[in-house]
């Protein structure tokens, strides 16, 4: 079977039964606590290590981003699973694939992006490999600091669900830059798309309400649905409580004001290559029926938010720190799976994020 | 100015001086001991970190390779730079560009692969990141333990330079293999290409003897020069000590008797896409003048041996470890530069390794 068919997540699945079996664990055991399949990796002495790999055309377009803004999204969506760790970044490591017709002046831009995240957290870039490729690819190892990380799989029945920031709002960015939406009514959603700054700060503050903790990147239900499994929970989220931004009501506003005209073609032209499919069938069938609902898909499977996904005893928790809205979401319970609560109606969820193989 | 032009070492040059501003290094300072520039990177509580990309056409070709060959040489390779810090591995990450066409069998053989190296030194899989992409790609983080690496930067005058195994057995494997000469002559230089075993086991034994070290990876002249060059020192290499296997003189016998009839299409067929000119053209004077000297172009330029290249105080040392042979091939000076010496006379060697952007 070809990985096409197989898909990612089941790629993913395969990947981590191979690499797991019992008897690599005898020496290494020693040194690892938690290997493949939280946000990062915990060696036992307290450092956490995590790697992600971005490729041009696959996860972000040299048509509308600068190589600064390359630089500084990467490093954001690196550094974001040290923040799902609630540890402190101490350092990066960049192995690049680089076209050789790209400029200097580029290369360094690429570069000063990507130090100013580090710089702003704290961390420094310690090395790395360069390959000349056709495409521009960035693969970042971080190395982060803490001797009491937090795991997506220590979730418990009686918890309760939050979410740091907003719910779709990159997506609702990125769509918005895609359709040439007026950037005047998308600003703090397009800062969410191009510099999804990590929540590294809040993380640490937080830290002692968190139980588990993962970060939004696939879609919130995708994300969800991690926590839910690897924590062996069932999971329901409230549908009215998803915290949305106006700017996300903006891009509905405006994608109806298109498609008075012309609704199906409008929606066929947000069809893009990119990890839109989910996202715009619902879409497609809201704005034929003319209903728009407060529970947006965009908020459900829109990627890329890199907010904090967290359980907590508490049932309360402080509206904001350090300027980033919380908000309680949902709640933990005995069981299995995702569930949407709409209308007193238990909607079952399967992830939705993008799959890279189908 | 285009990477195309401005070429490898100084691509490389330039990041090292971008990410290495003052400015950076305050709060990171504390964990960090060796930033960029070495074969690893040094964290303070005594772990090593190092990454390596491996692209398809670019590092290996999928026409001669198994994916299972191509999982070993890339663990071999990433592990060595860990060998080459002397530290023991802990852990390896994996990020995986992986075409949607390969089959579920392939992708197990390819781990199979690295997990069979990583079996072998004890050290774990412990994490990564995979993207659908057209071309195979392998990027992969080595963590490594020790409280005492060894560096690049320490060489001191009136210390002897040492290699283990031999000097260019790895190319001798890879042209016989492209050449298609009989594999029955070339057994050890082809196991030493598909698999180079990395020197894990050596460094540690040796550790007491050595002062500076360094792993062969991009041709014995080149890392020669990285030691030379952060050492500040002047480096002699005896071009009568250079270890070469018999191999490599069936590769030259080989090459004879075939240029014999053509010695130019010979030549011109084994000027290959990848990393043969700089060998080819002094073979090709050789050829020319029917000289072949015991100073094999192979034994300097041919890269991958993935051996240890170090420095002692020490003038005599065990001649072999664990099997492995160990050669006395130069002496340390003050002054800079790498110098040859052949028939009483030097002659000073610049870096002729492969040069991606170029």
């Amino acid at each position: 079977m070809r990985l096409a068919e197989l898909g990612e997540l089941k790629t993913i699945e395969m990947i981590k039964k191979i690499t797991s079996a019992p008897r690599l664990t005898n020496r290494a055991s020693r040194f690892i606590k938690v290997g493949i399949g939280d946000d990062a990796a915990v060696l036992k002495e307290g450092n956490v290590v995590t790697t992600d790999a971005y490729i041009e055309d696959v996860h972000f377009s040299l048509d509308y981003f600068s190589l600064y803004q390359i630089g500084q999204r990467v490093a954001c969506g690196t550094l974001s699973d040290i923040a799902a760790m609630a540890a402190t970044p101490i350092a990066l490591f960049i192995s690049a694939l680089l076209p050789s017709k790209l400029e200097q002046r580029q290369l360094k831009q690429l570069y000063a992006g990507m130090l100013s995240i580090a710089d702003k957290f704290g961390c420094r870039i310690s090395g790395g490999d360069i390959v000349a490729y056709p495409k521009l690819g960035l693969i970042l190892t971080a190395i982060g600091k803490t001797r009491t990380p937090k795991l997506r799989s220590t979730a418990q029945p009686g918890e309760y669900l939050y979410v740091t920031g907003f719910c779709g709002l990159a997506e609702t960015g990125r769509l918005a830059l895609k359709q040439k939406f007026p950037k005047k009514d998308f600003i703090q959603s397009i800062k969410r798309h191009t510099c999804p700054c990590p929540r590294i700060f809040e993380a640490i503050k937080l830290k002692k309400y968190i139980n588990a903790l993962i970060d939004t990147s696939d879609g919130l239900s995708t994300d969800v649905f991690h926590i839910a499994e690897e924590s062996r929970v069932k999971i329901k989220i409230f549908a009215d409580k998803l915290p949305m931004h106006k700017e996300t009501y903006n891009l509905y506003n405006w994608v109806i004001a298109k498609s008075k005209t012309t609704p199906q073609s409008v929606v066929q032209k947000m069809r893009t290559k990119l990890h839109t499919r989910a996202i715009l069938q619902p879409l497609k069938d809201e704005i034929a029926s003319h209903t728009l609902e407060m529970t947006n898909p965009l908020a459900l499977n829109g990627g890329e938010d890199y907010e904090l996904l967290f359980t907590s005893a508490y049932q309360k928790l402080p509206a904001k720190i350090t300027g980033t809205k919380i908000t309680r979401i949902g709640k933990i319970e005995k069981g299995s799976g995702v569930y949407l609560i709409k209308d007193n109606k238990e909607i079952r969820l399967y992830p939705k994020g993008y799959d890279h193989f189908q």
